[in-house]
């Protein structure tokens, strides 16, 4: 059973770091789930803030949560929102408890979220240690328990905004060619300025490049890249 | 296409380490070869020499020869042997040329051999440092070149025999419960104490055991580790 | 003054992680003492929830306890509970307090508890951070201070279930061939499944195998490992 | 724009470990700030428990004080007390968030704190932890947003008791040479043993010999290390 | 004084990875030398090769150096070329002796090349290594010594083609914003096809966004990337 | 059977390094021998060349020998040399041989030697690397082998001149107060200027002061730090 679920610190995350694997997983028929801890209403705005300094928080996190819920739709996703605040996101008992009610009954067979380093942002590595936490509670020991627990998903980091800083080490490039487009669709909602769409799309395509010098496989055009934190369990070594 | 290449320091190391590996790719259809660089003749053969310290080191090579010919048969695959030789193993530019030239007409999509590190054996870094810079030759740039180059192959450490202390961390394993019994028939070719049998197959079912717990996968009664050396280039998450 | 002091996050990690040098310990006199954090009774009692599902947490806690115990006498270790919880373990400051002071009052020369990383389970981590923390605040600085401080104890972690997905790197094996058989009795008081106490009894033969080819010392059968967390202090190299 | 804020765990810290390159900073001209999150008063204070263990906290306090005050006088430098207690130093949202207005309104462009480990001392990774979290607070993520936000400044950690055991890597030597007699003098206010007066000036003089010898600048005579928490960025290579 | 030696494996690399530097260090009064170990003509020239197979590896030589000179050439730098040979390079003790030579005469305060560590090409390393050799044996202990010695030059590594599977992690930016068109005329030059140039064309501007997020210097358009392999030594924090 | 080897690149290394240690050994019966793989003559030999720059290379290999032989005899030790070279120290297949018969015939119990990485020094990490070739060729791999093979001695770098730079990290301090005297007196045998003893005197009581905080144990004087190789192998936690 293919779920994925995504785990974004900010509401527009998971569109630059994983949109082409969400639309991908979608094409071939998986189940996904985005969730947004929070909307990024004080520091991840910039656009809105510029435009007017004096707009409250709340309605920033209207339109924020406007954009998220149009690039869900075309990347193919559902997305639910948290809103655990941002500049400081704050975690508490209760919030670890929130996600694994949320772990424990979507069941994902993959989770993706930040990495657990980030010298350039507050709320990214919190998002990684929530995660890291239920993803726990949720799985349990491996044996009978006292609560309903699930099979341990796979999980990965997705890319951060500078990875060697953040000490994000690749091992897995996923080959997003075919959705590319739906990812650029996505990226065109989040009311962002142009700079940061076409960042992103370099550096699918960079990626892509990287990929095809990997492995000689020509065809890959972009692609995102990936750090596992469990190993992988397979039957083929191919 | 699934082409399978170990690069084997001394002739038993192939059957204790990627045995199973071996088994199973010949069993969903793949290519597969094993080098062995050496015969371990002089520092890999105990009970030979404890049996006749007396004995010449070209009878050990020929019992070792045979011994390895009769473990890959029983796993279904071709064998090589290099004649290096161990207790020194020494490397020369023109061996790293022979290495190439083996790659080079075997086109491998996967390599595997031993750890970058290992401060029990001198010969198992220096069969990783030839197949690193073999492996590199026979690629080229991914340009076009004044030599033949081929595709990259995906590249393996499989597991040594105190890993933590040789730093090696597993982040694959590659379930080998339909094959395990293979395995040991392989096994019990290699003339070794019965002890060694005994230790390779309890650490199957012992990484068998990690693979479950990792995955929740309880089909998985025997499995072996393996540690990447480059990315893996794939189009889904899952 | 040999004082060890094993610090468990559930109440049957020291049976399986340390249950060895406990017994050695108290075989060359040393007093000791185990602090369980916690029961280990929501996610670590599997075959008593297989048995009833329905059962209650208090009931598994009574089991749990006396089972410990039992294994603890057949240690020869004096044994406390802390009652923490598990699944989650919350740690306060209220908590590093309980556990400085149980520090102070023993003044151990040893102290030994789980690595700083397990992906595979939320507590361990857990029971290291407030063991760091704990003794730290026990040692103070090295001079006079406000408040009784007693010499730093040397700190090792206990070998974790996934050693190298833990980044566990042994550098301390711990001959405990003569006290094996009090460590099986004490493993089977723990109510677990058979499998468990063979997983552990072979971990024990494999790292005796490990503790031989590292030096050379034949009569090491069995053996624990431990990675020290501190420099050791000594006055011979041999 | 030169300012510099240094984020000392206890009041005696920013002296041995940064007096030199304070000094310095004043001497060319910059704007200084010391910020001492406690006075050390329970487990810093030896040389005072010593004399008098019957004393109070708030005595040890108020001495501790006006050494630090004196010692940042012949530094050249104003200082600040934040009085968050030691042996335990407890952190908390508010305690961040003074912690941030600090920062926000020195706007420093760079920052001096202890290094993220160290396994002899409880409140220095925390002082670490502290400055990290607010520094991004600070800062922000480089857009418009519903803060102020600072440019980020440049941030270092100084030099622990035991570098290498605290995983302290040193990138940047600071000739301190024309200052260190102010750094002497304001070393003998701390009241502490003639021999850590001796320990820190001999430290001075042995990081100059590894400045010089890395550098072959022979006029360096005493020197200060430090290690970059993020690049440099600069516009000559020399 | 500064001098600035760039040491390439082939004879393009000093253009992709140190043109920017190069340029702007000649723009600020600097002395440069390039020495390329090889001119990549086996392994490195892909246009030449598809262009014609049957090219002999000689003019290939030729049209390298003479598109590496011109690049040179709009960098304002002088050039050598030691023919070393590509895929594979060989190192000897004579060669090492070369390049001491070359060092000794030249007196860099400043060395680039490659990283230590490359998974994608075999002669990268070997370049590091023989200028690590090469560069000690220049210094000498930094005492008085039978051959003449210099003062030990700053020394980094220019960005690696994959950065995170080498290994790299920078941590010095230079602005080369004010000679970057110089450094795109430079890359013109290499015969090489578009894409490249885009490709590191869009990697200038990428590491300037890095460098502004970093520092908040918001006139950094384009910028080069290096980590350095040994500390420096200044006066001043700023 | 206490037996320590010693293998210094250079003719003085051993009594900066671990002249305490062969001096503590010696105390407590141990048989030592210190192997030196060079004199150190072109590029160690500060004082000689600057007293004489035209003196012959083979002069100074006599005056080196001749401190070192007294040297070693205050520290009570036997000595040999090799006679391989300096700047550059080259290493053969042959030279590994001769090591290998040396540590063969010795059998030592503990192997003391440089460090693996050293960015100062060109000659340090080849007596590294010999040394940790040369101790696997003369153990084999615990089985019955063609040549003679004895059993792993523990194995230890000793402490370089610039430990954090060197990646150093000391996990063993041995207390060598009681034979301090004796190492100053072997220093000054070394014809060195003053301030090098003076150097090696405070790294011995600083290494004091940190093996004092680390345990508490008061009468510690003076120490000397190595890190370890290989795991201890040890009949108890204490």
């Amino acid at each position: 059973m293919k779920k994925l679920l995504v785990i974004s610190a900010h509401s527009a995350d998971f569109v630059w770091r994983a949109g082409g694997v969400l639309a991908k997983s979608v094409e071939e028929g998986a189940e996904t789930l985005v969730v947004c801890l929070s909307y990024g209403e004080r520091g991840e705005s910039g656009e809105l803030w510029k435009e007017d300094p004096n707009r409250s928080e709340e309605s920033v996190k209207i339109i924020r949560k406007a954009q998220a819920e149009k690039a869900a739709d075309f990347l193919g996703t559902p997305i639910e929102f948290l809103d655990w605040g941002d500049y400081p996101m704050l975690i508490s008992d209760e919030r670890i408890a929130q996600l694994v009610k949320i772990i424990g009954n979507f069941e994902p067979s993959v989770i993706l979220t930040h990495t657990a380093k980030d010298p350039f942002n507050p709320d990214h590595p919190l998002a990684f240690q929530a995660t890291e936490r239920a993803r726990l509670l949720s799985c349990g020991a491996g044996v009978a328990s006292a609560f309903k627990n699930i099979n341990p998903p796979a999980w990965y980091s997705f890319e951060p905004h500078q990875p060697e800083i953040c000490e994000f080490k690749p091992d897995t490039f996923i080959d997003v060619s075919s959705v590319f487009e739906k990812k650029k669709e996505a990226m065109n909602c989040m009311g962002a300025q142009k700079y940061l769409v076409d960042y992103y799309t370099e550096l699918g395509s960079r990626r892509g490049n990287h990929a095809r010098r990997i492995s000689g496989q020509k065809q890959v055009q972009y692609a995102e890249a990936f750090q596992s934190m469990v190993p992988r369990i397979t039957d083929s070594i191919f």
